[in-house]
């Protein structure tokens, strides 16, 4: 097992042995090219293979109706914070933003710089962000509803999506992609870097219905404008080819050895419950979020004291148990269990954290 | 050898054998870390090492005073071209673009494209791009000159960079970048995707004068401000940590294995001397380049008729010697030998041509 640890980072994380051990397997010689995935041109057709089957299995895996267009570019969601009003408010019209937290507050910023007039429809910034709000009434004239499904920061997420009605939804899903299924029926975009849950940094999925692409104005930059990409298949340019390789195998592994988003929505809600469950019963540690909001993803949570906290990070490390230091800007403590990593690294989390306030 | 065949692609690229196997031998656990370079954190000091240890070969290799800074982004050369004029043209003024072939001519349109003042200084459209043009008038009050160094579809290249005074050079260096030593005096800019010399697609190099940083206005979004990069060192977000990785690797095969850019100089010299001498001689491949503009890292050429070349092209292939054709907008063969081409397979490739030709 080359002495691997069980990885809770937030992003970059933990990606699926087999998916590591494949691309290891085959880093001299891709599929029979006698060149690596990082030497082959992206306009040969083994390349192309790869892109086309990251696209299908996107769309097999969140059932995807023929109105939307799987593509891929870089620059991460923070491109995207820019892209999505350049692209979707340049032919009028206002949106509005659900303030969540810091990468929600930092794709508002981005249109705000572009003086597109957006609107907070809600926010819940009131209480630290340690809820997702409810009952929003959004403007019905809104050209689009922006949402941050899960916010690993604050370690929360919309248990469902709220109805907006005609109003397309644009959600950055970067740290909740693929770990459940989605309904797509009020959904216009769907944006996710790779790094937390599908595949390396230097990736980001975008998922697009066609009828947006009519707001994407012609005099912008060409590699900021979401039709360039969706004409040219992703390749307008040098698309990021290992990251969309990466991608396409962890794509396998959730259709093929998970079986797909409910059973890996299962697994996923297994593993928060055993350790939600555990801390709300420890009378020490203390999860953050309100228990409505809690994150699958991002477990933040604090124990009594700064102190006792540091010795936590410090002790888990030695028992390979890595990434457990809550986000610089919140302090604490934060298990991120993406996809990737398994209910045996949660087994062995809760395990330690026992054995831990047994001792503290 | 893992049944390796001789890589003669224009971008994605040939890289070190060396490099590939080390990606490979530490893929699962990535200096010691228990986890794979595309799991660790970008804000873990292993991946900061990582980082800086590519900023400081790049500045010893390039021989780089404290004027410069050395940053990473994503979306390749081509989202340069519309950072470019967005950062530095904001403040008023116009910029001087010298248009030698596809690639100079992208750059200026995305200029264009955002009604910025830019003028073709110089062009070798006349001629098909075929030459690289001489004795440019620049307009002395540019903000800056812009120039692509290599061509490579027409397979022209720069000799030696014109004198443009005072005005800052801003430069595509996409596919030369690291293959000679590079006088900096007139410098303002270099960029260059790394795909072709320095690493896999989906990491941008830029090296900046940190005068042109002044240029940059506030009131552009984040990710598209070269001071968001230099003000974070390249980690505003998560950057594209294993193009920057296979870069940092790249650069120290070119440091302690090739010994630097003037050893490196002298043998990409001697590969493409062998490879034009014998075209020139053998009354059968013609060079499509004017000699004194002849591309050393794209050699394109022609045989008598194109049902030969497709013929030529397929017959490589059955031996080992992949991505010798033209580029589709131009047609005909192009043998791209790159940093990690190395000598044995020019030489191979020229014992290829002979048997080729003698049996044609």
């Amino acid at each position: 097992m080359e002495n691997r640890i069980h990885n809770f980072n937030a992003g970059p994380a933990a990606l699926p042995l087999p998916v590591l051990e494949e691309i290891r397997n085959s880093f001299l010689n891709f599929n029979g090219s006698g060149m690596s995935i990082t030497e082959i041109s992206h306009r040969s057709k083994g390349f192309e293979a790869v892109l086309n089957d990251a696209v299908t299995r996107t769309k097999r895996l969140l059932k995807l109706n023929d109105q939307y267009e799987v593509l891929f570019l870089q620059g991460g969601a923070s491109l995207q914070f820019c892209m999505i009003p350049l692209n979707f408010l340049s032919q009028g019209g206002s949106a509005d933003y659900v303030n969540t937290g810091t990468w929600a507050a930092k794709a508002l910023k981005e249109a705000q710089i572009q003086n597109k007039p957006v609107k907070v429809a809600a926010s819940s910034e009131d209480r630290n962000f340690c809820y997702i709000p409810q009952n929003i009434a959004f403007n019905k004239e809104a050209v689009y509803v922006h949402l941050t499904s899960n916010n690993t920061i604050k370690g929360t997420q919309w248990a469902s999506l709220p109805d907006t009605g005609k109003i397309p939804m644009v959600i950055d899903m970067s740290s909740d992609i693929m770990s459940r299924p989605v309904d797509m029926e009020h959904i216009g975009m769907i944006y996710a870097g790779a790094q937390k849950n599908i595949g390396p940094a230097g990736a980001c999925m975008v998922i697009i219905r066609k009828d947006l692409l009519d707001l994407c104005p012609g005099n912008i930059p060409t590699m900021l404008n979401y039709r360039t990409f969706a004409e040219k298949n992703s390749m307008y340019n040098t698309p990021p080819c290992f990251g969309i390789y990466t991608i396409s195998l962890v794509l396998k592994w959730l259709e093929e050895t998970v079986g797909g988003l409910e059973k890996m929505d299962a697994l996923n809600r297994q593993k928060a419950d055993l350790l939600y469950s555990f801390m709300d019963n420890s009378g020490f540690y203390k999860a953050t979020a309100d228990k409505g909001s809690r994150s699958l993803m991002n477990v933040t949570f604090r124990l009594p004291s700064e102190d006792l906290e540091k010795r936590f990070i410090a002790k888990a490390a030695e028992n390979h148990l890595g990434g457990l230091k809550g986000h610089r800007s919140v302090g604490g403590c934060r298990a991120s269990i993406y996809n990737a990593t398994g209910l045996n690294a949660v087994s062995d989390l809760v395990a330690f954290m026992k054995e831990f306030q047994s001792q503290a």
